[in-house]
């Protein structure tokens, strides 16, 4: 008998047309669009390959329209395959905008969740007049007025360490806990663009997308000095901003336990 | 009776969904598929503004899925609309993969196409084992060998100067001349991309792609040393490589004698 190997792969993402990473149960599914998610395009990809049905395991969801750079999904198969060979096996089954970057084998012990130390994800601003087109997909467009990136950057540094974000998760959510550790948030200028790092040991449900909805006020000079401060701490979704289109968020890195990646 | 304006657009386009700058004359279209030409899709929009048909002058024409990061086109318009605006009011009727970045008035004696003094192509090659999905429309992939650039940087600057080019001329066009002067070429790696930019006076039917095609093989290792001076010398199309795919090619800058742009 073949012994079951635990696989980790490194997947690229372009999310415009799926509805997220995770496979929707068919109840869900009613009255809703019929576009994919990433994980069943792979999954099915998988099974086409390995000839068997597998479950693939992710750092986390994406939600709908969101890109990833990094994702981590591991699954267990009993497969001979040679993994120098099944990423471009995959590959010539995946649609161009979804693609595996790495196969490797990992310890039985490993799971994509669960060993997540980190993970980073980026917000993107085209600030100017035009947006551009062949970065459309992958930014938000904020036309005018310019933002004040230094008061951004200098705003958010309120909120690394442990706190509890329920004025930043989507108010729709019913999550036991909302208190998280954001290990590092940077907002910078790089080459015309503007670009929001979250790093945190956990995101809830549109966290980022807030977060950088409020800095944008922050930005835009709508909201008071310390502004920030105050919202995490009335824990009420309503004193935040809105929530920013997925376009412009792309999960940019996992960082695991014991360095995996 | 208002003054009629000479105008000029500043304009990028992602050539993925089109058939090319040039609008077809409609006994071209038969049998052919029923994509718009980005000629066409922006001379709507004006027509739409202005309320009278005008016609694009551009600075050349470029192929159907080619992009252009810079083209320019001029028109004559008698209109008393501010063109701080026009760009805004045009923008707002194209779709999101053309963009007017910017509108001026120019002398009347502009010219789009021949007051160019040269202009500049940039074809990129992504060289690694899979391809990336945020680049897969604005590249050429080849996964393997490892290109040399040094040599194909260095092969190519025989290409510099005032050469006959029909080598790199798609055969079945008859154009009268095939002389033409390349500027600067340069074959240069960045950020794990492969740039290959040529800068020249004009620009034969297919000379950007036939020529990369052919440095490809000289990267490859394929062709002998000093090849390139041999091909240019024989004037035949049937020595230089393969046409290289429009995707990976985009209209980079164009310079204008007085520098107008």
């Amino acid at each position: 008998m073949r012994k079951i190997k635990n696989i980790l792969l490194k997947i690229e993402y372009d999310g415009t047309n799926y509805r997220g990473w995770q496979r929707q149960a068919s109840r869900e599914l009613k009255g809703e669009n019929d576009s994919l998610t990433v994980q069943e395009v792979i999954e099915t990809a998988l099974k086409d390959i390995l000839k068997e049905k597998v479950s693939l395991i992710s750092s986390g969801r994406t939600d709908a329209g969101v890109h990833a750079k990094s994702q981590y999904a591991n699954f267990r198969a009993a497969t001979s395959i040679p993994l120098n060979k099944m990423g471009m096996a995959i590959n010539a089954l995946l649609p161009s905008d979804i693609r595996v970057l790495s196969v490797r084998r990992v310890p039985d012990s490993f799971h994509s969740r669960y060993d997540v130390k980190t993970k980073v994800y980026r917000y993107v601003i085209l600030n100017r007049k035009y947006c551009s087109v062949f970065l459309r997909q992958y930014v938000l467009h904020i036309p005018k007025p310019q933002l004040d990136v230094s008061v951004m950057q200098k705003e958010s540094k309120v909120l690394i360490g442990r706190h509890d974000f329920k004025s930043f998760q989507a108010s729709d959510k019913k999550v036991r806990g909302s208190i998280r550790t954001i290990k590092d948030i940077s907002v910078k200028k790089s080459r015309g663009l503007i670009l929001i790092d979250v790093e945190a040991d956990g995101f809830l449900y549109n966290m980022v997308r807030n977060i950088v909805g409020t800095l944008i006020e922050v930005g835009r000079g709508k909201r008071p000095k310390n502004s920030l401060k105050n919202i995490l701490l009335v824990r009420d979704r309503r004193c935040a901003g809105p929530t920013v289109p997925a376009k412009g968020l792309t999960l940019l890195k996992v960082r695991y336990k014991n360095d995996k990646t």
